[in-house]
């Protein structure tokens, strides 16, 4: 059976990339590509056009923990299997804007970027965990230990800001929280799921400044060379993808393969 | 003017132990006590006859960010100043019991979790910075030099098991992703509040497996003498907090003043 890839929260920014990325190079893999409104998902439409037979794309909104586990149901029903979830949906702060200091903060709007950012992805993991145990593994690198292989991977989009350690600057409250809880999922999530059997291998992975919708306020800021376009992102970060296994696993790389300090 | 500190979740456990201790040791200063239902708080009532005209206590449940407005002006009005606040309240998961696998996971019960462990905090810090600069800074040590002086501290209370990169169990997906991304709201206050003048200062503090409520449950499972009295616990996290200083903000220490791994 073909591979089969599922990115959550796909209709633009790097999710599409990466559903892109994947009909394009990893034929025949099939992917499903998860966003809110997939009615008015036209960049979806034009991909399934393109790639007949190749792409479901399924209504999920990741703050709604049913829309969660109805997609896994649905998965379950067409597929039995996932071989890789992953999770890009994100919000740099409900506004548009990070908060630039303590005055911009409010209780509401961490907790929906939290919800969206960190929950979301958890929940996706527990719904789809069991379907990566009936994954192929056919993603990753794989030994040719039978015991240290892997069925399935989950990669949570993260950011080099949500790295505490890495923090000098301050400011984006709401975002920062947000990936340096989601950092702490995915070592919790990579714990577990390398106990259990088959195995799954769960990273955060940090595409780089990359022009999207995201980031738009602040281009202005970003050298040139330092602002990356989805495509050059998501092929650094496929190239990552395409190199783990269960020894690389709870761990946060940048898109230059380079491992984050938490 | 005597020194004001501010204990949030004091009803019971470590907050309530923080305020006997400031109370007993720290003459003649003021003691302020939040908690959600002081009616019934009759530890702090309690405490409140023993200290005659030292102690306030105060209505203020760190999910309701109108609450903690209400009680900064409240504070403004009857101190104009604080020198210390403490964050100490937090729950393990609504359930009462961490998570021991994913399939214990719920979007609510981690949205709940992160609400009051993570989001409170910050949302204190948001409200009582502003008065925590009209401090005198007499908690801590003052250097010499007038530049590097403070003038109030916040104190997040963590725990290790928040510590991402200390990480090696797994479980508890709610209560250890609020800690670290608490721990990342100490690491970006810390920094805005060190560029403030006056300066605030803002570590996180692990105060060991103390035995209260929130405890509890696992206690059969800690050794005896790694399960800690609140007054030992407080005692020794008391001693961090009269060294700390603007060189010693924005990490996390655990009881013994051993620097904690983010």
């Amino acid at each position: 059976m073909a591979a089969v890839a599922l990115v959550q929260g796909a209709s633009r920014g790097l999710g599409l990339e990466f559903c892109k990325h994947i009909l394009l190079n990893k034929a025949p893999a099939a992917v499903i590509a998860t966003c809110r409104n997939p009615e008015v998902a036209a960049d979806l439409a034009t991909l399934s056009a393109q790639h007949p037979g190749r792409v479901t794309v399924l209504k999920l909104d990741v703050n709604r923990e049913d829309d969660i586990k109805n997609a896994a149901e649905t998965v379950k029903s067409a597929f039995g299997k996932v071989d890789l979830v992953i999770n890009s949906s994100a919000l740099l702060h409900p506004s548009g804007k990070g908060e630039t200091s303590l005055r911009d903060v409010s209780a509401q709007g961490v907790i929906s970027t939290l919800t969206t950012n960190t929950v979301g992805p958890l929940v996706m993991a527990k719904y789809f965990a069991p379907l990566l145990q009936k994954g192929g593994g056919m993603f990753g690198q794989q030994p040719v230990e039978k015991a240290k292989q892997h069925s399935g991977i989950i990669v949570n989009m993260t950011a080099k800001v949500g790295s505490i350690g890495d923090n000098a600057l301050g400011g984006w409250y709401s975002y920062r929280m947000s990936k340096a809880a989601l950092n702490m999922a995915t070592r919790n999530l990579s714990i577990e799921l390398a106990r259990s059997r088959p195995r799954i291998v769960c990273v955060s992975l940090h595409p780089g400044t990359v022009n999207t919708d995201l980031s738009r306020p602040y281009h202005r800021n970003v050298p040139k060379d330092k602002l990356f376009s989805t495509e050059y992102s998501v092929q650094c970060l496929m190239g990552i993808i395409d190199s783990l296994n269960i020894d690389k696993t709870g761990r946060a790389y940048a898109w230059d393969g380079s491992e984050l300090p938490w």
